[in-house]
């Protein structure tokens, strides 16, 4: 098997969350809106998985509405808030994930009315915070939708802060965290967050489950009608195999997160050092480099200009490497990434996002290593 | 194991079909989106998924859409199809599913400037299509919204009529296919529609998965923005291991239709002839026990005005029998049915929808009528 270094892409799953879905899959077939057993069996599941994972981020589970994942939940997050509000100015910032990104630009295009400012950024794509400040004050009440760490670049944003700011100037505060839920703690007792989104498949889960946090203070207007399903704010019969799955999913994450950290964060101090001493000039893009500033599973390499990086990733592939260069939304080439672009890098530059999970190992990291330094040498 | 009696809520999965998904919730986990091998085996499965569908409706992958559901499939065919064309005229009926009749209530009040129109049904809930035909004529051009086969009461409209119709008058033609697919032959080289739905786990696929038909030359415009998946038509990473298994239960179902018809068929009418010679008085809802008009899969009983009903389905399911009392979007109480409500029951009457499968035994349709006919003695 190729060693897999796109974990931020999509994690493998789990095989203890594999085993707790199969029931749902076989015996535990009813549809939880019926009211036999079959069916209360499957609304029960649901019920738990709801409350595991409302427990975990120490919030109630009135305030958890499942999706078909990370998307969904964005485009719902960002759809209520502007449409149920009224909202004639939303905040975001040329790095966020398309799923917020297009999602504002089509929704403003297409029916509702408001302005769209994006925060600026720097070369290493920290958010010019005086710049979010001055937004949020010469204007009305704002949406703000500003991610917690970047799925390309890996950088951290200082969610605390933005949010202590949102409160401030009464602005609504929608944060993709797709990429930091299931690998860093939440304490929604303390962040004044209005909405946040999360996809199994990021955390070892299920793919096509996702979970948007609404605050009970901020509103949720439905984008899917039909049954009665998420009280009312999402129609459609639960994907009760996807969601049991999730929430064991998060809970593995967290019942050994530090742990996991750890031995990650070796993972990616050892991946950087090696690379720097193996790879001439190489650099890291963004605030990845920084460990305290990014996400510990993501390491974006920035490789000196050059002609030969056009088949790179084909050859590390055929290597038995499977990285990426941009986000997987981006089919992996970097012409497509936006991140890339706006933070100002050479498109002759090589780039490649290694990123890692619990499963990966040491012996994976060197192996990456020794094989980029081999092709790039050719 | 109680009986089963209510597949038309959800299908029990069919082992092969979990069969096929297990290799994507094990070693094939990559991205479709990623570009080295883990991602490329994705893609190829996905596509291959596409080309199974396409093929068994004789019809082009490039026609297939897959979504998150039933209900996601009908919002998206009729936000796009009423927004894109800027229509200001819907035809509807009172027995559609709630994921059509809401969706164009709410799009409706919500931004949407459209008239609502609802064919008139008679007692048996069949359309009048003298009505139909009044309002298509009267009308710019129409959005028709007509399911195929009704899950409460298993009424069959006649599509090729209907689409006949909407084609001499320029309307578009939108059918919810959620009961009729993978129970019907359809051939959309000869049936002039624009969009079908359909939703896998009504097929004896999984739950969270499900697709949009929509004609090459109807207009598809997202609902879910994000990443550039389903040719831009819908963001978010696909849910794999879904889409592999509705593809095999879609398969599987048409594999084996005529055999697995005429075994359901059967069911239905021991079902028929039992009943009516052990409970007095029994009839049948909507045209459900009519075989010619109504879906082979489901029967809705009418038992006589009385007071005993309340517990009814509470009972059987004690005694062994998981039925429902219309549709299971409606909790399976029959004062939420808006179907029975529209073709004027008596609220004082007692209901049960019975829904078969392949799966379902002789011995278990005697079973659940000696089952019924003892909780009506009570």
């Amino acid at each position: 098997m190729p060693i897999y270094l796109d974990n931020a892409a999509s994690a493998p799953m789990d095989e203890r969350v594999l085993e707790a879905m199969m029931p749902y899959f076989t015996n535990k077939f009813g549809n939880p809106s019926s009211i036999h057993n079959y069916g209360r069996e499957t609304r029960a599941a649901i019920d738990k998985a709801r409350k595991t994972i409302a427990d975990i981020l120490n919030t109630s589970p009135s305030e958890i509405f499942f999706t078909s994942g990370g998307t969904e939940a964005d485009n719902l997050a960002i759809f209520s808030c502007i449409h149920t509000y009224e909202l004639s100015h939303v905040i975001t910032s040329p790095l966020e994930h398309h799923a917020v990104l297009h999602t504002a630009e089509e929704l403003q295009e297409d029916y509702l009315d408001f302005e769209l400012s994006k925060v600026e950024v720097d070369a290493q794509g920290a958010l010019n915070m005086e710049c979010l400040e001055a937004l949020l004050a010469n204007n009305p009440i704002s949406l703000v939708s500003l991610m917690h760490g970047n799925n390309e670049i890996g950088n951290l944003n200082d969610i605390e802060r933005i949010a202590a700011l949102c409160k401030e100037n009464e602005a609504y505060f929608h944060s993709d965290t797709v990429q930091t839920m299931g690998h860093y703690r939440f304490d929604l007792q303390k962040l004044p967050i209005h909405y946040l989104s999360a996809s199994a498949h990021k955390f070892h889960g299920p793919k096509g489950v996702g979970f948007l946090y609404v605050n009970a203070e901020a509103a949720l207007r439905p984008m899917l009608y039909g049954g009665p399903q998420e009280r009312n704010m999402r129609g459609g019969t639960e994907n009760v195999p996807g969601i049991v799955g999730m929430a064991k999913a998060f809970e593995l994450a967290y019942g050994n997160l530090d742990q996991d950290k750890t031995h990650i964060v070796g993972l990616k101090e050892r991946m950087i050092a090696q690379l720097r001493s193996r790879i001439p000039n190489i650099t890291f893009n963004g605030l990845s480099g920084e460990l305290d500033k990014s996400l510990y599973t993501v390491l974006n390499i920035n490789l000196p200009p050059g002609d030969e990086y056009e088949m790179l990733l084909f050859n590390l592939d055929i290597e038995g490497i499977a990285a990426s260069a941009g986000s997987a939304c981006t089919s992996g080439t970097q012409i497509g990434s936006h991140v890339l672009e706006a933070i100002g890098t050479n498109p002759d530059s090589g780039y490649l996002r290694f990123s890692f999970s619990r499963m990966n190992t040491v012996e994976e990291i060197d192996k990456a290593v020794e094989v980029l330094e081999k092709v790039l040498k050719r």
